[in-house]
């Protein structure tokens, strides 16, 4: 961003009064630009013992698999995002059972918010922003062709815990240790 | 924002190609620019029987009370925004325990996410953001002069859990029903 969205001048980094860290400031009418982590909102889709795997058909990883997510919109709650884009990407109607999995990932200002859902009917379809869709058993996930660690340490911790006979909210970050993403718990760690 | 980040030039309301709803779209470089909602993370701190309080210190709902909380940053987890905010707003130290509550609030574009922390000793301050910080127990709320319906369902759903002695994490909206903010689960409803 290099102009104000107010008043079309050029911006600057600086910290503003008050504040402690940089910020985008309009040289001219001094408005504060302000930049967020985005919300990802999707859904692990049961079905039987499936659940709804995307090949994408976009960018970034296209041809690669993943769970139907997508930015959360304004207006919008988290649960209708996660439905939204299930159906968008996949053509699939669901219903949410709850939420499984709350990943940051600082380095892209992101944060997943992935729900358990029902297919409410074993229909679904390929999109445009999806080559192939598909119910795909645990034995036969496609785990080297996954599209995103988040979505990697999804499913894990969601065949963990259906394995276990119990599902809880997982919460962690996804962070580059040398050049890989890993999982992490929160720090400080859990004292409870 | 009426100007373009990129460019400077002025915006206008289209639909995109590809794309299902109205963004502002420059109308010299054609770039397009989203607007999502922001993740508020705060803290609900615990010290003995009492919480952590704060009566605000500024706009919006100066002198109401509130959790420690307030919006994420990019390149920081949730948890760590719900601790600095803590810190800024409480001078407070704590470990995160486990998400507590997720509130969208599809009218105002934000989503809480309220973590249980335990203070790691009694000291804490009013700060420029906190006129008082005090720890509170729950026959002691002050449930009339609380700042935001999040704080409010935040802290009923921290005390049920608390006097059921089960923590469990807690996912619906706030919404506006005839002008009064009130929490809705999740819709369609959860099937489990």
């Amino acid at each position: 961003m290099k102009f104000c969205g107010q008043c079309g001048a050029s911006l600057e980094r600086r910290i503003p009064a008050g504040d402690n860290r940089e910020r985008l400031v309009c040289t001219a009418c001094a408005a504060v630009h302000y930049q967020n982590p985005k919300i990802v909102a999707g859904c692990i889709v049961e079905w039987e013992d499936c659940v709804l795997l995307c090949k994408r058909a976009i960018e970034p990883r296209y041809g690669l698999w993943t769970l139907p997510g997508g930015f959360m919109e304004n207006g919008e709650t988290a649960v209708e995002a996660a439905m939204r884009e299930t159906m968008e990407e996949a053509s699939a109607r669901v219903d949410v059972i709850g939420l499984h999995t709350v990943l940051s990932i600082p380095h892209a200002n992101q944060v997943y918010l992935m729900f358990r859902a029902r297919l409410l009917e074993p229909a679904f379809s390929a999109t445009h922003e999806s080559l192939e869709v598909a119910l795909i058993e645990e034995s036969a996930v496609p785990w080297q062709q996954l599209a995103f660690p988040t979505i990697l340490h999804t499913l894990r911790f969601y065949f963990a815990d259906r394995n276990a006979g119990h599902f809880s909210v997982h919460v962690g970050d996804i962070v580059r240790v040398d050049g890989r993403a890993q999982f992490r718990a929160p720090r400080p760690l859990p004292v409870s």
